[in-house]
């Protein structure tokens, strides 16, 4: 399977993102004492002092019968509740009402419900970048390249793609009919679909030259482990000489998931993570496998955190992995989700245990650094062009300033890419403009930007262009190349 | 009394900042049926539900004994307080725990204890403006331009100003002991100073050239209203034709003062201000006042929110005044504060009612639009000039486009105002090197950036500078010209 292009989106991710940096544990690794025992105080049946009750329902009832709108009681419950997590200043314990309990639960379980595409917006259009190997999309005939009209009737053109998922997806076994658009033709295909269980694909392999292997893992959800030990596999069953695991961008995910990866790599007997909990008692996880005798190095970047870092920490001190990229995010905590304990679908997901790496550091705040700092083009990273008016010679800008960047990482060197257009830079557009076989003006009109940006966006996804994907393939073909010549 | 420039800050003020956008009512103007009444399920008697209760002890109990560090159980309470009164989204419904409730209701008091020196920052050192009038620091003999250097025997150099104020403030009868440099004597004076009830001044006036009386209020707090008719009175002795009030950058304050004031010229049966309680039912506050046979404008700006929009809505629909500036805040709510039902010290801020305006418009998120809309110069808002970098020929930045602001204020026309140094800037910083007797060169080095600051404090802090309020004096003048032609 090939490696998925940073540009597209998943159907599920589209709706997730943002929820997943956690690193969940399972209920089996972690035990706690019942709540509420702490309390040195009388409390009610609740488990609230009557101080404490009695300052809630008071504020709860002056907000009820003074406040200038209607308010909704149960809206306070919750705010209530949500206050007292943001009252810890930790960003990763949260209260999750229940529509976000249900998207959190299906990104950690890796599964949907739905029709199992990967859609992306193009110019309005919610277009199929492919359809989920096994998935009702991929049986039903959907195709690469596919444009989604509508679904039940409900037009999709001009839809915020969320919104527009939100549409396709729905409750297993309900029925949704699209009508798609294919290729230039302009009779449209109607397809009824039934919806089902969608299992998310987080990983994804390649076989690079000389037995160099790729394996990006996008997240740690719970079937994860098995799906990178299949890709592995196959990878080992083609002569695999080396291998360079992925986690750029990954957020994180389930803990003993990513302990079943790293074990994988980390020969018995050395530590995988160490974990710390409240009272400050320490359980290193210790690895039961065997190691691989091939080289191995970690792509990370400041995306890479909570489970990535794990296996990145795992690898580098335990299994001898270089690590690659950039810094990464630095998010040392673990989290466990309650969410039979508030009885209304709503779940509290709560700091209980800080990791640390196989030698003790906790890379909280701080981020794990990489062995071999490899940073990308600064064009991966440029803003569009605002293309309501011309940008031209004397004009000093931010978009001026993008276009430079775009010139520069095309090859037709700007000069300067500060902003300020001046004679270099209108030599560039020309060239550009030439090579594009536009009119050749000097001028950044609305033609011109959409083509430089529309070149740049190749340039992205040309894997040529990925630094750190390259230092990675590079770094194990050396270290191939330094084994066999001392065996 | 003189106006107070906006680069000073005021000794309370530097504490309270933020805190005094509200509308306050006290006590008198509204009341509200008893705490808790509506809900329609069965209550405990704090007046939470079973099910809310249980719900939130769940909660408190998860977090205290699951949380990876250890817990404050009051700061959960407040913080489900705190949530509960964020649920509603409005930003003026506020929990404030009891420190913060202190300096709300100092605030809204317009008094407070210390030493009364109103005090600014200066590279690092804490300088006098001016001690407040009657004030013990006043009467101590502390003067303007005095740089405090300790208090109690901690030095104040190079703290911030916040914290700087804090240190002087102090309960009433305790003792401040200042050491102060006053002029360039290496010498320093201590001062024993016994801190006492400072009253805040929230209003300025001033007599200009043909009877127009300028009057500012900073803030309506309880005392605002004898003030202003204390100053107003004064001015009307020294023969007033034609009155200037300016509520810029005044956050507001108490609903009553406002009224008072506006009493004062809106002639008697017109409204001054419309209140909608959550029943939608209105109450029209109705002038009891005669109203006055001079001309009055009102400069209003962005900063100007709630009582300033009041008092320039009712002067504006109610007494023919017009308003000059810029558009203003945009707050159309009232809030109460419930001091006294939790208990501890902590309060609500709950917003009770909407206001309009005499002809029955909203102006919440809107604003008022001036009759007469002028801009501050541009350089009224610039930024300061980054120092660690010289600037010159073809630099292109922020800070060039700052210093391009400043030369253009100041009168040297650099031609181009968008952060490229071009040859025009490069000649403009020429002419102004030369006229602040520095070595010519056309670069930006720290002397001349200091210089050109220091000219630019001087031009804003000059009255001949400020557009709205010269345009205002304008006005009333042109309609005491008309109005003695007519006669």
């Amino acid at each position: 399977m090939l490696k998925k292009s940073t540009a597209a989106f998943m159907v599920i991710a589209a709706l997730l993102c943002g929820s997943l940096l956690t690193l969940a544990v399972t209920g089996s690794l972690f035990s706690g004492q019942a709540a509420g025992e702490s309390a040195s105080t009388v409390l009610t049946s609740s488990g609230l002092a009557q101080s404490e009750a009695k300052k809630l329902g008071t504020a709860l009832g002056l907000i009820e019968s003074k406040y200038y709108q209607s308010v909704d009681r149960s809206k306070l419950i919750n705010g209530a509740v949500n206050g007292m997590m943001e009252a810890l200043g930790d960003p990763y314990s949260n209260y999750m009402a229940k529509e976000t309990a249900e998207k959190f639960e299906e990104s950690i379980e890796g599964s949907f419900t739905g029709i199992g595409a990967e859609v992306a917006s193009d110019n309005g259009k919610v277009v199929v970048v492919s359809p989920i190997k096994g998935s009702p999309a991929e049986k039903a005939g959907i195709q690469a390249k596919d444009i989604i009209v509508s679904v039940n009737g409900v037009s999709l053109e001009g839809m915020d793609l969320n919104d527009a998922v939100a549409k396709i997806r729905g409750p297993k076994g309900s029925t949704a009919v699209l009508v798609i658009r294919r290729g230039g033709s302009a009779q449209s295909l109607t397809f009824n679909i039934r919806r089902d269980n969608v299992t998310l694909e987080t990983v994804y392999s390649s076989m690079e030259k000389n037995g160099v292997g790729v394996i990006e893992i996008t997240q740690f959800s719970m079937n994860t482990a098995a799906r990178f030990k299949e890709e592995l596999s196959k990878l080992e069953k083609k002569g695999l000489k080396g291998l360079v695991i992925d986690v750029r961008n990954d957020p994180g995910g389930v803990l003993p998931v990513v302990i079943d990866i790293a074990e994988q790599f980390v020969p018995k007997g050395k530590t995988i993570v160490q974990v710390e909990d409240k009272d400050k008692q320490r359980d290193r996880q210790i690895s039961k496998g065997s190691g691989k005798d091939y080289p191995v190095a970690v792509l990370m970047n400041k995306g890479s955190a909570s489970a990535s870092e794990i296996l990145a920490g795992a690898l580098q001190q335990s299994a001898g992995a270089k690590l690659i990229g950039d810094n990464s995010f630095g998010k040392g905590t673990v989290q466990t989700s309650f969410d039979k304990e508030l009885g209304d679908g709503s779940l509290l997901k709560i700091t209980i245990a800080k990791w640390l790496t196989p030698n003790g550091t906790w890379i909280h705040g701080k981020g794990i650094k990489p062995d071999i700092a490899v940073a990308q083009p600064d064009y991966f990273s440029v803003a569009p062009i605002d293309k309501r008016a011309p940008l031209q010679y004397n004009s000093n800008s931010t978009n001026v300033k993008s276009a430079q960047t775009m010139l520069d990482g095309l090859g037709y060197k700007p000069g300067r890419k500060d902003g300020y257009f001046d004679t270099g830079t209108k030599d560039a557009v020309k060239k550009f403009q030439s090579a594009a076989k536009l009119k050749v003006t000097g001028i950044i009109d609305v033609k011109t930007a959409e083509a430089l940006e529309a070149a740049l966006i190749k340039a992205i996804q040309n894997p040529a262009n990925d630094n750190q994907r390259n230092r990675g393939i590079e770094e194990i073909r050396k270290e191939i190349g330094a084994k066999a010549s001392n065996s």
